[in-house]
C-alpha cells in the first residue's frame, strides 16, 4: 500500500528556500507566481492489511523520521493500490 | 490559485535518500516500510484566472526551475481556492 507524506514548514515559519524560488520564478518572469512555499515529499511502500494500518504506520514514521515538529508539520495519503479501501 | 508541485526522481534513477530513509526506518523497527522515494514539494500562489491558467503557468514553472527533467517527472495539483472550478 502507498503512502505519501508531505511535510512542510509551518505557515509562521519563515521559508528562505520559498523565497529564493519566487524571486528566481520572478526574474524568468513569472510575476503571476505570488508566493511559493517549499517542503519535502515522500511516497511509502508499506506492507499493511488495511489504508488505517498504513496510515499509522507513516504518521509514526513522520512524527520519529519524516518531519521536524517543532517547526514542520505533514499530511498524509494513503492510496490502496488494489482493493477497494474504506477509508 | 494555488498550484501544488510534487517532483519525483524518476522510476529508473536511483533515489540515496530515500533508501537512507528506508534503512533509518527499519532501525527503529519499522519493517513494514518496504521502500521510500523521496522529493520535493512546491506549494505556489498564483495569480491566475482559471484553474487551467494556473496549471499552465506552474507547468512551466517546473519545466524551467523546479524540476530536472533529464533524472526528475513531476506532477501538478490546482486547487481552487474561492471560485467553483471547471477543470
Amino acid at each position: 500500500m502507498r503512502a505519501r507524506v508531505f511535510v512542510t514548514l509551518k505557515p509562521s515559519v519563515f521559508d528562505p528556500q520559498g523565497t529564493m524560488v519566487a524571486e528566481a520564478l520572478h526574474t524568468l518572469g513569472y510575476a503571476a507566481v505570488k508566493d511559493v512555499r517549499q517542503g519535502k515529499y515522500f511516497e511509502l511502500e508499506i506492507d499493511a492489511r488495511t489504508p488505517d494500518e498504513a496510515r499509522r504506520i507513516a504518521a509514526e514514521a513522520a512524527d520519529k523520521l519524516l518531519a521536524n515538529p517543532v517547526i514542520e508539520s505533514y499530511r498524509i495519503e494513503v492510496e490502496a493500490s488494489s482493493a477497494g479501501a474504506a477509508a
